[in-house]
């Protein structure tokens, strides 16, 4: 029962709370043993909650059994981004430097996650302040992907990416600022959702890129997806970069039929796997046969938008951490040291062109949104690629292959940073190896009910979702 | 007849026209016999679109005539700030490198204003790329104050507000990146409205700063801003800044009943002229006289988000003109020139750290217009100062005075081109020296109705707007 338990969906295992079925204490009990079985090897979580895990478990049920049932997170395990501020618990962003840092304030995610009565088991490993270039964190240890533990989850929120597909919890909260939730999803097998920049609310939040961030929830099924970023999103007044729009309603229907959906003619199938190409083309094909039309477009300056992300993100980057750089520097990594010296020299005007750039584009997109519903690309151009090293080794800052793979593992992604536009990654199968692949769905601004839609009905026509990794 | 065709309000002519007791060609030809009267001297339009207003005019009426009336600017006599792009017509952004610029398209407030039926009389002066530092335009000439020819109308939309001033038309477009409309609507005594950022298209508009540019009506009173406002308001897809957010209705009422208008403790009262502190603090008086609560409210981080605004700028501004620079710097006036010099140098870091304090402010101001439904300050801190040197004379770059009188006058405005809000300049009174003194009604996000409703209301409770400068 305790295996079943956790490897079924969020909205399962809430709806047998909710029926009195099982109670909240045995699913986080179940949560809890899952995560003392693998933890220590997948180091997926830096932090496990055990007691807030039991208490917050024990409180859902004696609520529940007063029939004040809050809704479908209700007495269910979820896990944190080791980023998001969680008042009272260690929050170190993967740093050193906030190695003993505990906030005094709840992020305002973990606020509604909260309210929404949802039980918090951990906070789950990152890069380096979500800047580092491997899952090899040097302060932290190295996470371990579960489908081979010789592999990468992917970053940056890769210990989210590991603790939801290992059944550690039904979702987790991850940030993404050039991938990094969508890249752990592709890498891992599960689904991950970058919403609409504006959508969810950043405050709480340790930022990496001020125009770029984004929160947004991971699971191992769409509609667990769906259901964590309805409690999530909202305009939250705390977060200046938060927007006021109407979150529409989210249906999640098997039918495509009617939908026109983009396949783009340009850049997303330059440079890939064959085998991720197969896989993606596939993924197509079971959308027409939903009902979808497929048609071909070119995706406007997305190139552009690509390479302006990096020069965003770089003097965002050094802007956050500038006072870390002068005062605190040894303590930081050598990657993230390095990419971070990137951004002190970059000028205003280059800064400024990149932005205007993002603007030009996202407009263009969203006029290509008029035409097709979404479009669909690979999520990553490549499925887990090696560890670099000895897991216990610190990182070689001249293996340059694995500089190369992780730039390339965010070329399909992080251009929708910059424009904002939504994005979900689901699983679309896996390679000759065993290593699953990600398809990319992306919508128009704030219609992440549309990816929601598309991404549920191609999980329903395939059984991709249904896969758990070897747990050993 | 004439004269007071040409002196009554946009809305009064408009009626008239909509009534057929005058045809737009009479008040188009009382328009075109001002301008030939007045703008050699004044120097307010640079071109004078003489033909295209009789033939749009004649058009009008033939319209009117058969019964297809399109609304309140059917007819109606407007001037355009001439770095508004109009197909087949000049546009100089009052540099000489575009002397002879001839867009091959409209901006889309343009296009919304033909729509309209308004007539064109005309494009109006402007400092030169709207940076200038003074009215007195190297390439095109001074433009001068038609209430004392000895001082300057304000700037950068100086041309505009010497034009509705002296009623050479009955509204213009202006824009305004740093206090560009409520700059010359204060020293030429009209009213001029920075609308929300995004609320206007910036598309075929000459920019300055692409994060800091709007574009606003300007006119003699506000029920005539009211109108042009909504016409030229909107989401425009061809603008990638521009934002789709409810119009709003606008409901001009006389009482202020029940509303709670802020009056700053902080900053705004910090250093001007006392008379034109006598005259805001009279027209706070008018105000609760009227209903409404006086509340003394603290703005806040409002000198950071002033001085946020000039790193923004000057990045922004470089990065417009730096081709410019490069290949045409000798034909750019020595103050542009430096000004343009500041902007080269400065990094991406203080450029997200000033865009950074931007949305901070933004964020705790749109706070505040929870507590006050708006604020009230001075616009400028002084009224019209005099022209720096002989009207044909060159400006002196040395010339502190000028400078700091320019920087002066734009304090209590460009704080808020960074964070977006709308805010209104009405003439609230009179120097001893026959000068106009502004006052500045600032809102919430998108609440132009209020701001509007508040001008109107201490308008017709006063008699400043029935004033006009002397016609000789």
């Amino acid at each position: 029962m305790t295996d079943r338990l956790c490897d079924m969906s969020l909205a399962d295992a809430g709806a047998l709370i909710r029926s009195k079925a099982v109670s909240p204490v045995e699913v986080t009990d179940a949560a809890l043993a899952r995560i003392e079985q693998l933890n220590p090897r997948l180091n997926a979580l830096w932090t496990v909650t055990a007691e807030l895990a039991r208490e917050q478990a024990r409180a859902a049920e004696t609520e529940i059994a007063k029939g004040e049932y809050r809704g479908p997170l209700h007495g269910v395990p979820v896990a944190l981004k080791d980023l998001v501020y969680t008042r009272g618990i260690r929050t170190t962003a993967g740093s050193k430097i906030l190695a003993d840092f505990v906030p005094d304030f709840d992020a305002t995610v973990v606020e509604k996650l909260r309210a929404a009565g949802a039980v918090l088991v951990g906070k789950a490993a990152l890069h380096e302040f979500a800047y580092g270039i491997t899952n090899e964190n040097p302060h932290y240890g190295p996470t371990l992907n579960p489908w081979n533990t010789g592999r990468v989850p992917g970053g940056s929120s890769g210990g989210s990416g590991v603790a939801v597909a290992t059944g550690m919890c039904y979702g987790a909260i991850g940030t993404d600022t050039g991938g990094s939730i969508r890249i752990p999803a592709s890498f891992c097998g599960i689904v991950g959702l970058k919403p609409t920049r504006g959508r969810v609310s950043l405050h709480g939040v340790y930022p990496l890129g001020c125009t770029l961030d984004h929160v947004g929830p991971m699971a191992r099924h769409v509609v667990d997806v769906g259901l964590l970023y309805q409690i999530i999103s909202g305009f939250d007044p705390k977060d200046e970069f938060s927007e006021d729009h109407a979150l529409g309603e989210i249906a999640l229907k098997k039918s495509l039929k009617g939908l026109r959906v983009g396949v783009p003619a340009n850049y997303f199938f330059d440079t890939l796997q064959p085998q991720v190409e197969t896989l993606v083309r596939k993924a197509v094909g079971v959308m027409e046969e939903l009902g979808a039309e497929a048609v071909p477009v070119t995706v406007p300056g997305i190139a552009e938008v690509t390479a302006a992300n990096l020069t965003l993100l770089a003097v965002e980057a050094f802007t956050v951490h500038q006072e870390h750089m002068a005062s605190r520097s040894g303590d930081i990594g050598a990657d993230v040291r390095k990419r971070l010296e990137g951004g002190r020299e970059i000028s205003g005007v280059d800064y400024v062109k990149a932005h205007l750039t993002r603007m030009r584009v996202r407009r263009e997109l969203q006029e290509l949104f008029g035409e097709v519903s979404v479009i669909l690309t690979p999520t990553t151009p490549l499925t887990a690629f090696p560890l670099s090293g000895a897991a216990s080794q610190a990182l070689s800052q001249n293996d340059d292959k694995t500089v190369k793979l992780r730039a390339a593992s965010t070329q399909f992604l992080r251009g929708f940073n910059a424009t904002g536009h939504p994005a979900l990654s689901v699983c679309c199968g896996f390679d000759s190896e065993g290593m699953p692949a990600g398809l990319q769905i992306v919508g128009g601004l704030w219609d992440e009910a549309t990816v929601l839609h598309v991404g549920y009905a191609y999980e329903q026509a395939t059984d991709w979702h249904t896969r758990r990794p070897p747990l050993e």
